[in-house]
């Protein structure tokens, strides 16, 4: 497919200038360069302001022109009028991308300016992210041209037509411990879109899911034709509202897009092998697990059947995940007869032995192990769901095991965690189970409808 | 109706003994008193324990009969085949309720044991909550028999049948800066329902919202006539699972609850006028906006139209609460002519004025306050959705005063939150929200569903 080299210069430059880079701390044009300094960017960062010597200790130059050497990124912050010199300059000194932050372009009817924008960039091979967007964070090269600054190193990549649909979902990784592989602001997509970034981000080794929030995709024909490529690579989640009618009307008004028919795109995402999600929150549970799940889910059509053994310290959560499993398309299989015999040997007698298996409240975290050591050969599990309740130490330890020991038994089956009740504990626990790969949700049905992603119910 | 006094010994006791109380940091029976004692409970506190002189600062007893005095309520850890002679002794000490969190009772098919406790209780006129639950935490009181410890004091009256559901409501509501009323384990129910609790906290000063999880109730039709009276007071929120077959049979397993229809449940929950959460995070949504609305949705009858008006910073979270908006039931009001006229010459040209009415990214909290006074006198407004995407300065602030002045306009529009992408400037200034009794949730649709409850659509 693409393969879009052309984008290195975008995610990993050697040089970058800040054109518009302010001292002023409420400036966008301050914010990105303090973001760039403060994540860590390896490379040369040239702030470009005519009025001022240094801006946050580094030198600033009065142009992109004086800038000694070159300069492989440009990020634009300047007035929209002066975007079109801006770039003639940014091909003087060779760059190879541009991030163009400003916005007064196409979406207040500026179209001419965008184009001659485009056009220059076009005849001087340099690759335009936005105009009209909040920029590029790209972990692997500590280079976050963008805000909120989400320096969390993890696998991943978030497209959004939204800046802060995007942010959030950086946060919430960040906060989970997760961390991103970089987060794109396409803006009004004049020159890259999402097809160029799901493309680029296939192939790229720091990432394992692409989480796409987008309004309208331009060529749609186009769009599926490289999804069905690079979800042979990488999952791809989309979120693309505008479901209702006037939320249609909303996002035509938005963005510009032609938002088409809903229904015929997640027809078309389902038969490429896309995750479509329909709430933010679904948007980032199922970008979380499919990455925790790794490579084992690329293809993620429809399962069927596909079962869960739902173990739990709380028998209420329980009974919710289960109710959530039957809307989902998720079977809960009884336990076989044997199983259940070896169930009721090993664990203490007031246990409940049964899908959902309750462990009760007393359980220790080892009890876990225990009971899924005896259903690991059950070939009707594809997924164990562990609900925790209440603090249980060492569950992250535990979870950990688990995890290793049915990757040694070549097992496929899933780990997935709800963590409900847990305080502190939970939350350190928590964190501690993503850092090794296990996904854990605050709500049975959180955690539930994240095995539908895995299973490709969604 | 019943207004039960007789439970006011188990929430504003004057002293309480720890039957059970231990020195081990691991015994429920240490946890207990610890949280008691942590919590700040103003009353007597007596640990019960023969083997010991002296536990957690407070001497101890080696049997309720050498308290000195008298003891309002009993908190039971000890052995289940204890609990009768426990139960004898409180009487002595003329007890006017018990918690008992021992388990070994009807839930492991010991339900003489359980009766024998009843009957003592019942002589002796004893008011019992459980057998086999996780305490009751009164804030009123700084009465944490229960665990975890939560001292934030709020309007939300948690009552659980799952303790685990319990304790995360009640975290949540600290986390958010929401606090809560009471908590209270309903375990096997022997004597005091949460048809009494219902009751009792519908008459209580401290109660503003009743949050209930329960997953079978005995008497349906005692339950329907109570809920219906309870509701002219305080609105009230259930989570009921067991919606699926499973699920239902997993519920029966849990608490031997006959789970009963499902679908007859909830068609007389929506007579009544109560607010049926489907989800955890429902549940914790719900009960927050009606506890923050107060008094002025007591009976959550269906209203059409309900019409929101959508202001937001981020015009893909607009477009997501709208999507939203159609799936409950709420209206999105077209702006009437004069609205738009008004708008456009009060903000700035790059707003795009419609609903949902988008601000743009670079919008200050004021700008909310001038679009919010602009269309405060619609008359198809009954609530305002707030978005507010990527820290916006002073927002909690703004809040507050447009809260304040359609309180002086005589206006019933209520005002709810999203947050998304705020970071830690977004996190502080929803707890301030909270504070101020502004519901704020952190995804449009999350935030939408609780408008939803406000509207009577669940």
């Amino acid at each position: 497919m693409l393969r879009n080299e052309s984008l290195d210069s975008i995610f990993k430059p050697s040089s970058v200038a800040v054109v518009g880079a302010s001292a002023n701390p409420e400036k966008i044009g301050h914010i990105i360069l303090k973001n760039m300094v403060d994540g860590g960017f390896k490379g040369s960062i040239y702030p470009i302001n005519p009025g001022a010597d240094e801006i946050l200790g580094r030198r600033a130059y009065p142009s992109l022109l004086d800038v000694p050497g070159d300069v492989d990124l440009v990020v634009v912050v300047v007035p929209a009028k002066v975007v079109p010199s801006t770039m003639k300059q940014a091909g003087e000194k060779k760059a190879g991308g541009a991030i163009i932050i400003t916005g007064g372009f196409r979406e207040i009817g500026n179209d001419s300016l965008e184009q001659e924008v485009i056009d220059i960039a076009k005849s001087l091979g340099i690759r335009v992210i936005g105009p009209n967007c909040q920029g590029v964070n790209y972990t692997g090269s500590s280079l976050c041209a963008s805000w909120p600054l989400i320096k969390a190193k993890g696998k991943m990549a978030i497209i959004s037509q939204s800046g802060t649909v995007g942010a959030a979902l950086g946060e919430w990784a960040e906060l989970d411990g997760i961390g991103i592989s970089s987060c794109v602001s396409l803006g009004n997509k004049a020159d890259v879109s999402e097809i160029d970034l799901i493309d680029y981000f296939s192939h790229d080794p720091n990432t394992g899911v692409i989480s796409l929030y987008v309004e309208g995709t331009g060529d749609g024909r186009k769009f599926m034709e490289v999804c069905r490529d690079a979800v042979r690579r990488k999952p791809i989640v989309v979120l693309r509202p505008g479901r209702s009618s006037k939320g249609r009307k909303a996002a035509e008004s938005h963005t510009k897009s032609i938002a088409g028919s809903h229904r015929i795109f997640h027809a078309a995402c389902r038969q490429v092998g896309i995750t479509s999600a329909s709430t933010v929150e679904d948007f980032y549970d199922f970008s979380k697990a499919l990455m925790c799940a790794g490579g084992r889910r690329l293809l993620p059509g429809r399962m069927d059947p596909y079962g869960v053994a739902v173990l739990t310290s709380s028998g209420g959560s329980g009974i919710i995940a289960v109710d959530c499993a039957e809307e989902v398309g998720i079977e809960i299989p009884d336990l076989n007869e044997e199983a259940v015999i070896r169930l009721k040997e090993a664990l203490p007698s007031h246990c409940v032995v049964r899908n959902p298996l309750d462990l009760t409240g007393d359980t220790s975290a080892e009890r876990y192990e225990t009971a899924v050591s005896e259903l690991s050969s059950s070939t009707d599990v594809d997924a164990f769901l562990l609900i925790f309740g209440d603090p249980i130490p060492r569950a992250d330890q535990v979870v950990a095991r688990l995890k290793s020991s049915l990757v040694s038994k070549n097992s496929d089956a899933e780990i997935v965690v709800c963590y409900i009740g847990g305080g502190t504990i939970g939350q350190e626990e928590a964190l501690s189970m993503h850092r090794q790969g296990i996904p854990a949700y605050p709500a049975p049905e959180r955690a539930m409808r994240a095995i539908g992603a895995l299973a490709g119910k969604f």
